[in-house]
């Protein structure tokens, strides 16, 4: 590994953010831009390289790391399905390669972020560690050992499918009772439509609900959090970590939700289990996928 | 590593199995004995360094591996607690390596035998491996990238302590709604007892029941599959896994239990999901623990 500046990809279902990332972390200033409506994958390499030769007027690159929302194969070159862009079995490695003449490596785009807020993050100096990200959907990454779970195919920390109440509601997946049919974003707006008849509400707003009384509201955010206690209780019991890092839009933006999370957890892990595990906030927003994809890149040097 | 013949040592909570493992890993004629009621560790060291002192006869020994059945730490030298042993802060290691005078590593009993199947049994080629045991308890030891998943203080893969109703029954462990409150032996027997008013029953006979239209037996059996269920697609989830291993006491022993689950997890992992992780029963029994234990003393070779 040199200690070189590297260049940083997050690729998300709707913008693209990248930035030039020095050795220890602090990212240059970024570029962000949306991802055009029905876009291919070699008119987004296209772009990602005008912004990527734009920044580059200050930097020299050595390679180039990006986070995709999507299921990438073990060889970390091949997007296999990412849904919200349509993609399907895409060399998009080699794609980016030859229009940055740089080389790439990829990665899943919440694998990318937790490996970010191990880094350089909340979860630095924790070899083991859980990351849970609640935003639209519920996506997760997990250190073991210094190590990214990858899994035997790369569909490892696929955590808002892990289930919480079998047979219940609908998840996107198809499957019942999900974490993410409870406590997702998208979820959470649904589920207080379906029960009190007003749709459009973000989760922030159906907290204020709550706090002021509302009882679906109650209900929909208690049900949320017992979901989000319970997928951090189960993944802590699996893996044993040190630390538990809770981040992405919906828990970034609502500090009460994080806040009865913690202290769920706490409640539960406590007594005969006497974890010493810390539950602490991300640190980075939307900066934690563009730095572990660098520090992606900065490993294939 | 040598290509020598070890010791491996299986100490349960009621019994304890001792033999020579050659590098190929089919074990010699093993020595098992009783736990006698109350034993300390130097007593149970004594007896284990006389029941190794006559299979020695025929075998030098280079090392020995030991599961124990308690939280060991990540030196892999101290045992912290046993809670069947009623044991605590026990520098177990060395005094086993003062009895036997040979170098000794510990590990939790469950991990062990999980390493056992991974490296001779049904999880043999399966880097990526998830082992469910079901016995009095639930117990699990889990492999990912080939290496055994120990956690940051040796706790992980507690999998019976993975919440299936949070705020159910009430398991060993002082929590309600554990996977093991469901589907561990002990309790699968204790809450069939609860429902019908006949106690002592085992698993076995209560599914024999269940198959006779007893309803109570029924309710039970289902629960305790769903539970099952529930655990291994949450793992696969977290994980993503090559096998999940189903072995254990309970498991061996009701194959048409093993079936159910075989059956639920694949229905829940198909569809969006497309897993192609194969579902499959241990292999080596009782000899999975001292083949673990003895793989590991292989490794301090």
């Amino acid at each position: 590994m040199k200690s070189s500046t590297v260049l940083g990809i997050d690729i998300g279902a709707t913008k693209v953010r990248v930035a030039p990332v020095p050795p220890k972390g602090e990212p240059g200033k970024a570029a962000t831009f949306a991802v055009p409506a029905g876009a291919g994958p070699g008119q987004l390499a296209d772009i990602i390289a005008e912004h990527a030769a734009s920044l580059g007027k200050k930097h020299q690159f050595d390679a180039a790391g990006a986070g995709v929302p999507g299921h990438i194969a073990n060889d970390r070159r091949t997007l296999l399905y990412a849904p919200n862009l349509n993609w399907r079995d895409v060399p998009f490695a080699e794609l980016l390669e030859s229009k940055l003449s740089l080389p790439v490596v990829l990665e899943n785009d919440v694998n990318a972020a937790a490996l970010g807020e191990h880094r350089f993050g909340a979860g630095r100096g924790a070899g083991h560690l859980i990351c849970i990200f609640v935003g639209t959907g519920i996506g997760g990454g997990i250190i073991c050992a210094g190590e990214l779970v990858r899994g035997a195919t790369g569909n490892a920390a696929e955590i808002g499918h892990m289930l919480f109440r079998p047979g219940g509601r609908v998840c996107n997946c198809g499957r019942r009772g999900c974490a993410e049919a409870y406590a997702g974003g998208f979820h959470i707006s649904a589920r207080y439509g379906e029960l009190a008849g007003r749709e459009g509400l973000n989760p922030g707003q159906i907290l204020e609900l709550a706090r002021g009384g509302d009882e679906n509201a109650s209900r929909v955010i208690e049900d949320a959090c017992q979901a989000l206690v319970t997928l951090a209780v189960n993944l802590q019991t699996a893996f044993d970590a040190q630390k538990i890092v809770l981040g992405g839009g919906v828990m970034d933006n609502a500090k009460e939700l994080f806040e009865k999370v913690r202290e769920g957890v706490s409640t539960w892990l406590t007594g005969n289990w006497k974890s010493q595990v810390q539950i602490v906030a991300s640190e980075l927003g939307p900066d934690a996928g563009v730095l572990g994809a660098a520090a992606l890149a900065r490993g294939i040097l």
